[in-house]
């Protein structure tokens, strides 16, 4: 595939090659010397004979070698004419560095899709506009200048330079692993995140995905890619621009749409993404995810040597989630031999000055702990490593002595270790060592514990994957023809709403749980299909110039006698005419009342990152006032169905509760589905709300449906 | 003070003095020794005339000069003695290291008590028992044995001594501040965090006082302490044991109960505490807080040299709960003017390159930002500190002048600046020049916003400074003769649960908004009652072996004529007889149907931190399956019962939603002050429950009360 001509090129040709130290154009050739790439290297500028010794190309279609790959530094405006060139000489990729695309607004985008048809027509993938360059560590392919990034396993994909900045220094001071690659993904015109991921799956080299992103072009094809990933390589990812001048800060930024961050959250989680709100533990976690084994039963022990940090650490993991289960009988009977009197051996376990003279107590307790059935993984807290310097100079190799056998512990048995230690600057060499063998070690308690914790996540998800997840929508065989053809006549008529009775007839050509309703031209047609009901009903004005009904007084609940139909239709249509003396009055709809139960609301939209979600809530104050509600992307499967329902706070209720009977949730997930399906089967569909519909104890039914389709440019 | 005494002592005795290096009482001796304590050491010791040089003491009364303090590094069982001996003495106070007490359970608080008991006797102040020791950094007293604690004008008041040498260790490696005073409060035995407050308060070497608490003995003297001290300096804290396991943990460890983790939080911020959860946090904000001026109006501005380090910025400040306002149009203009075209300028201000070739940029939009009147603090994010590093050596000298300018741009000015450099770790000079300035530098994204966001909620806090906060309870003479009689019949009668009938009478004789209601020994009478009443009414069965009446189906609802009161009264009995034969049945409550309105609920129990809280929440689901409650420590004042009832997340049903009118939102305040005053007045009361209220446009009626008085022990 083209990636491999990019991001393992065999030969690069640096557009915009330059003398002056301070351009890019030279730092990138001198960074490539320096490093020792081993592939060819092109200069090219029309203005110079030969660059740092290389012979230097008037133009990239001069060079009469193959190029695989051009890194291009001119500015935007150049860019147009340089991609011509380049397909001239059958160059796979380009990597362009220059700003002053989609993030500078409209005109800017505009530019963007004129560059991006370029490249295309010429068949040249591109990375960038508006990126950092990319770095293949092992290859020392750099085409970012920035020097001693440290190698190892893991894939670095960001949408800014100096987030992946700060991951590399943090990788360089803290750790001892490193990168495989670097991929600045800047505006992603052409190439997208879900062919990264693609590419660093099958990457033998490559143990974990690191990610920032602000916004993506295309998240439906990235969460199928991811989804398909994290069940061989976890997948780490910051999503900035979650809040509002966030969101706008991006826009400025990269131009990327950033999406309804909730949606976000959950379409990453259920894809099997480790999502991250903290920088500080970015770049921590994707070292341990990329090290250590995961926490197969979300529990864990916590081995301390000091009250405080084992408390802080029972505080944190619980608000992460995490459980700390009591220490089997045998497990706490064996601790207790080891430790001293004053030792607490249930969990958290304190070793109450046990290990002040005689740090390998801490390789004796781990072993002891981690065999309990119980414990999925361990993590230490507190002094480990510091008690040379703390206590005596001799107590070092004791140290030493504990780190082997830790080490070896984790690297025969299959549960994880952390170890937090409040000495790491001091770095001891007990701690290297423990790094030796891919032991995390952390000065951040809260780091240390958000890493053990997403060990536990991706177990949890890894445990309970599902392999029947998708995130394509393919509805087209979904679509009823009694559906398009009401879709049509809207479009027709020039509308983007559908009238209550087109929306019922969309769902009743779907089998959804909706009322017989008539359309009455006349009271006493209204009286008439009233009485073939054969219980109370309930009127309501149909007219493509009144979307809020009830407000134009177009609604009347619970009648039952032919008198207080006739009245009521009599005064919906003068109140409809009040309302708006031209509205175009079609009728007026009978339906039959629904009983009374619990009410819930479905709705729909189209997120700018993902597409089209769906969304599920409890009725009234908990949506409106609580903000009580759950969202997935599209599609919806049986199980998603079930966990959209789950998730809401208030889902007890549906439970039963205060004597209630439980309410029909499979009523509920079979609704959510359908919803599904009637989105992905007319991709018309901007937005459908159906609020409410009432669950009884069996079946729902809805009672009011309101969708809306795209306008006729296909946008929102 | 007698603190004074101690914490300032002029003369030490140390008991358990030793030759042996590797005993405390060795450790403790050296340390003042190295450390050039400027007062007088005893060490004592009977079988030793002299350590270190000085001369060693049998007993601390055979000491012939005065002793303000002993240090005692012997066990447990030695203490009661040598408390004796110090007493006759006269020594005013004892630092006392030894575990084995309340920590271990209640054979060890009882041994806790008798020491407590003979230091009372003897006129000794107890630091401890179960404390790492105190060090006054101004004099040179180390009682603890950690050495190179940096001194500074942080006092530092912790439960847990790895987290002291956390702080310590942090202080050291990461910042130019350091401590006035550590002290280890230990199981709290005798010296309260309240009277270290106090202590602390009037230090003038004090700034900021920084403390980890796991539960306190009375929590509610420390908050009317701290609300006194937070007006002048700010305190900070971390309360571990917010979940179950880490309150045991804590329970394990200093013996401390730790309450319930919601009422702590409000009731310390409520005393212009603040609150820190992560503890990577905790020593980055008060470094903060003592050093920079707060900032005034919850807005802050960002600045940053990339994209990524802005838009993370945004999403954590607004997770704070802090504005980032869009700049005034002059200040934008202004920004135009010195930075490139491609810069945002709004907020976050994006340098974009800006600064790259000059970071003395950063000192010159520092100054435009600053002016501008609706920023109340400025966040620089990114690479400052790192131009010489990254781009070129000479910029050294340029980021040098910006640091000084900025320097003496916050000294002048009177808004604060948080620096975020990604090169702290490299230390350059100009972050530590900006430190000199007092001028905060992180390398953690989180820790510096947490750090800006926490001086805007302290300057939050002392903008709305209430001068009628109060957190002590002076209620005697709030009770009522009748409420007095009700609670000695309750007594009489060995119960402890108050009937309905008498939980009415209680609060009528408060004036609460309770129904008139009458007890029916027989359905003639009910029927009377009724007939009084004028409208239809609920009977109730009274019996105190009956709490749950419905449950007994001892409550009929809306009952108007003569007939279905009878039956109803008669239904009553013999369900009432069913449901326990032996029950005694008092009769039955006839009392008025309250007319519908909105549910609520306030109730009342006793914290071990803090004794009596309140609760308030708005009735059925949001409180039991949505869990939307606010807590008060007792008394409640008219703001806090206003804040209170705002607090909740359903508060918006209040105001009146979806075509309600308003409900009586003064009748609640008054009716929560009311029940505050109760609490006050009678002791004796454990818990109350108002379940529900009713609350209508005008006015709020108590439509169930159960009242539960303390056990006889006048434990819960």
């Amino acid at each position: 595939m083209t990636l491999e001509k990019i991001l393992n090129a065999d030969s690069v040709a640096i557009v915009g090659a330059s003398k002056v130290e301070t351009k890019r154009g030279f730092q990138a050739i001198k960074t490539l010397l320096d490093e020792k790439y081993d592939g060819k290297i092109y200069p090219v500028n029309p203005k110079e004979k030969s660059i740092l010794g290389l012979k230097c190309y008037p133009k990239v279609s001069d060079i009469e070698f193959p190029v695989d790959c051009v890194l291009i530094t001119t500015p935007a405006n150049t860019i147009p004419a340089v991609l011509e060139d380049c397909g001239a000489k059958g160059v796979h990729g380009a990597v362009i560095i220059a700003g002053g695309f989609g993030e500078l607004g409209e005109a800017g985008r505009q530019f963007e899709d004129e560059i991006a048809a370029i490249a295309k027509k010429n068949h040249i993938r591109i990375i960038g506009p508006n990126t950092s360059g990319i770095i293949n560590l092992k290859r020392n392919l750099n085409l970012v200048g920035l020097h001693d990034t440290p190698k190892g396993d893991i894939a670095l994909l960001t949408q800014s330079g100096n987030m992946a900045l700060t991951l590399i220094t943090e990788a360089k001071l803290k750790s001892r692993k490193g990168f495989s690659y670097y991929v600045g993904v800047g505006n992603e015109t052409d190439i997208k995140f879900s062919e990264y991921l693609e590419f660093f799956r099958e990457d033998p080299d490559t143990r974990a995905i690191l990610m920032y992103v602000e916004g993506m072009r295309n998240g439906r094809d990235f969460l199928q890619q991811a989804y398909k990933t994290t069940l061989d390589k976890p997948i780490i990812l910051l999503k900035g621009g979650r809040s509002l001048t966030g969101k706008k800060s991006a826009g400025s930024h990269t131009g990327a749409l950033a999406g309804i961050s909730e949606v976000a959250k959950s379409a990453f989680k259920r894809a099997g993404v480790i999502v991250i709100e903290n920088p500080d533990e970015l770049f921590p976690v994707a070292e341990t995810l990329s090290s250590q084994p995961t926490v197969k039963n979300n529990s864990i022990a916590i081995l301390a040597d000091g009250g405080g940090h084992a408390t802080i650490a029972c505080d944190l993991l619980t608000d992460l989630g995490v459980t700390i289960p009591v220490l089997h009988e045998t497990t706490q009977a064996k601790l207790r031999q080891i430790l001293p009197r004053g030792a607490s051996v249930t969990n958290p376990i304190d070793v109450a000055g046990g290990t002040d003279s005689d740090p390998t107590i801490f390789a004796d307790c781990a072993e002891i702990i981690l065999k309990d059935h119980d414990v999925g993984g361990l993590l230490i807290v507190g002094l480990f490593g510091g008690y040379a310097i703390r206590f005596a100079k001799h107590l070092e190799l004791q140290e030493e002595d504990a780190a082997h056998r830790m080490g070896k512990l984790v690297k025969t048995g299959k549960k994880p270790l952390i170890m937090h230690s409040l000495y790491t600057s001091e770095k001891p060499h007990s701690l290297n060592l423990l790094r030796y063998y891919n032991i995390p070690v952390y000065d951040s308690l809260d780091v240390a514990c958000k890493c053990i914790a997403a060990l536990s996540e991706y177990g949890e998800y890894l445990a309970s994957y599902h392999a029947k997840t998708n995130f394509i929508l393919n509805g087209s065989n979904k679509a009823k023809r009694e559906g398009i053809q009401i879709i049509r006549n809207v479009r027709n008529e020039n509308r983007r709403r559908l009238l209550e009775t087109e929306a019922v007839e969309l769902f009743k050509s779907h089998n959804a749980p909706v009322a017989t309703c008539h359309l009455a031209k006349t009271a006493e047609a209204a009286v008439y299909f009233a009485s073939q009901m054969d219980q109370a009903v309930v009127l309501k004005i149909v007219s493509p110039d009144i979307p809020h009904k009830s407000d134009a007084g177009g609604v009347k609940l619970n009648l039952v006698t032919a008198g207080e139909i006739r009245r009521a239709f009599d005064e919906i249509i003068q109140n409809a005419k009040n309302f708006n003396p031209a509205a175009d009055i079609r009728g007026v709809l009978v339906a039959p009342m629904v009983p009374e139960g619990l009410e819930v609301i479905i709705g729909t939209k189209i997120d700018d990152q993902f597409g089209p979600v769906i969304m599920f809530g409890i009725g009234g104050i908990l949506v409106e006032v609580i903000k009580d509600i759950s969202f997935r992307v599209l599609p919806v499967s049986p199980r998603s169905a079930r966990k959209m329902i789950e998730e809401v706070r208030s889902y007890p209720i549906l439970k039963g509760i205060r004597g209630n009977p439980p309410y029909d949730k499979k009523a509920l997930r079979k609704l959510l589905m359908l919803c599904s399906d009637i989105i992905e089967a007319y991709p018309d569909i901007q937005e459908m709300d159906l609020n409410p519909i009432v669950v009884h104890e069996k079946g729902a039914k809805i009672v009011d449906a309101r969708i809306i389709l795209k306008d006729n440019t296909g946008h929102a």
